[in-house]
């Protein structure tokens, strides 16, 4: 594996090109692109511009719409349900948590369930708008459907993302982005290229039985929710999965469980869909609505000081604050540029002489 | 272990007497009873009157104030801040919840955190007085730190459950509600009495090894996060954790992490904390608030069924819905009466002795 290293300002302006030839209002391509790129400076390398070519792939299956017409099709004064349109996620999830956020300026919360979107990319992004606002911001998405609840033998659920994110003072902000799986699809991606066993309780094969080969999805195997098994809490995994999947889509009017339609553009979504689209759900809370915000924040400083020196097991791993991985790989690669995977290279260079724009 | 079934009618006359002997008005005498005999009626053993001589320990040692002034004192139109004033929390959670659920009923959603407050029994009680108004009901608390975060070896976090409920049409409500370790502290008491191991990944030792012994909280050991381990995911227990802990009390001002005072009365609180009591968080969303409630309903009748009727590895044991089990047990103890062990039947008698009230 070979990768080659771009520079921040370099990969914007790629994706930019990629979404405008594909119909995307200016607003939109830059929107997206922004989605694409934060989670690339931020480390999260499965979920970058690494996706693009598959967007690209359900646009020309007319399951994305690139000039969507996003609107709130229900409302309270503080809750409200927005139609995608079919739209891009990447656009669809920043216009709805702008609802949120307004909502939480009047009144101190903002709830908005999506239906007929798409995939939004990392969940983190959405829920980083509201803290920027000194909001706790709240983000998850149904997805696929890959995961097989606890006593299952067939996937119900997707890897169904929840992320919560606090705003603190000194420190970068507290955020939980987590799949409900016990590992997401991306970690068998990696053990697939470097022809490697995974651990046990990742996966199930098609019997139901636990494996170590991370080639099972492609056999009928299924992802395992987080606590992989029923002893160890996999019920919990499973819950947490049917949680986001009600909120983001029994309660908006999206497809949920195995309705979800899949990512990818080779497998056809259900004849017989229960709803719109993927369904996403977003929250922002205003920290000023329950105590002032510096007291929040020097406390929530505080809880990070005490964690990051606790004492550890090994006296060369300390503990790590959730997010704060992230935040390092941003800072580092705003100014060291952003190192792309070849084949992902490759791949994004291919969409270039499609679209007959200039290659990476 | 031998159990003796009484009747729900006994239990709560019991209960009722030993709340009003500590001094509790009749309203909260009720209220507290209503909340540890519902947990026993749901199976709940662990939480219901097998914690009531814990409590009477805790205000014989002035740590449970009862008769307290619990008010609101920060507060939006959908958010609030609760001072529990040292109440017991099976009182404050559902006052902080009426609370929640008035914002929601006027502007569709309602947030409360709460400081100053003490164990307040099952998650799912005050989460259900959401639903039974057709309303998304949340409910978390943070509790003594018992559990340490993926590296550390140290008790950080307490095994802080989080639930979340939803109102179903002809089933009963879905209700996810779950300790954020890999098993709570219940488990390990079932295994010490049993005298029986338990699953490697549920504890580790003093120096931070694996160990299947159910008595290793005693001997410096810690719980571990839902997840187990950082492999199958123990990072993501971790973050659901925290992120209770700072909904609960960095939100709130109670206190957090390492400094959340003890529930056994013969440990001593932090002598220097960081805030008031333990913490809590409650929230309600109308259904109504995103589409009309019975569409929500039909569709999560929906998601039940095709739950229900999946696929299963073994075809004696099919997916359990969330709150499935707990909604069976509760027909059935209200006709067949409650099983308690009789250990814990000779400790409520010993209550009844120091109270000099009728024993069971």
């Amino acid at each position: 594996m070979n990768f080659i290293t771009f520079t921040e300002e370099k990969l914007r302006s790629f994706t930019y090109s990629v979404f405008k030839k594909m119909g995307c209002s200016d607003e939109h391509a830059e929107l997206a692109t922004d989605v694409l790129i934060r989670s690339d400076l931020r480390g999260i390398d499965s979920h970058g511009v690494a996706r693009l070519s598959g967007y690209v792939r359900l646009w020309e299956k007319k399951r994305i719409n690139a000039t969507p017409n996003i609107k709130v099709v229900y409302e309270t004064p503080t809750t409200a349900t927005v139609d995608g349109d079919g739209g891009l996620g990447l656009v669809v999830a920043p216009f709805a948590m702008k609802v949120a956020i307004e909502k939480a300026e009047k009144y101190g919360s903002g709830w908005v369930a999506v239906k007929n979107s798409n995939h939004f990319g990392i969940a983190g992004y959405h829920a980083l708008l509201a803290v920027e606002k000194d909001m706790i911001g709240i983000s998850m998405t149904n997805a696929s459907p890959l995961v097989a609840p606890t006593y299952a033998n067939e996937r119900l659920l997707g890897t169904n993302p929840m992320c919560y994110a606090f705003p603190a003072g000194k420190y970068p902000p507290v955020i939980v982005d987590m799949a409900t799986a016990a590992a997401a699809n991306g970690k068998l991606e990696i053990a697939q290229r470097a022809n490697k066993e995974i651990p046990d309780g990742w996966v199930q094969d098609k019997d139901g039985n636990s494996s170590t080969n991370p080639n099972e999805l492609k056999s009928g195997g299924s992802l395992l929710p987080l606590g992989s098994d029923k002893d160890h809490g996999s019920h919990k995994g499973y819950g947490l999965s049917a949680t986001v999947d009600i909120l983001s889509a029994v309660l908006s009017g999206a497809n949920y469980g195995p309705w979800v339609p899949p990512f990818v553009a080779f497998l056809e979504p259900d004849a017989n869909p229960v709803g719109e689209g993927i369904g996403h759900f977003l929250g922002a809370m205003r920290v000023d609505g329950f105590r002032p915000a510096d007291d929040f924040k020097s406390h929530l400083d505080n809880w990070i000081e005490r964690f990051k020196s606790a004492k550890t097991i090994n006296s060369n791993q300390r503990v790590i604050i959730p997010g704060e991985p992230e935040a390092e790989a941003e800072l580092e690669r705003k100014v060291s540029g952003i190192p792309i995977i070849d084949v992902v290279v490759n791949d994004l260079n291919e969409l270039a002489a499609k679209f007959g724009i200039q290659g990476l």
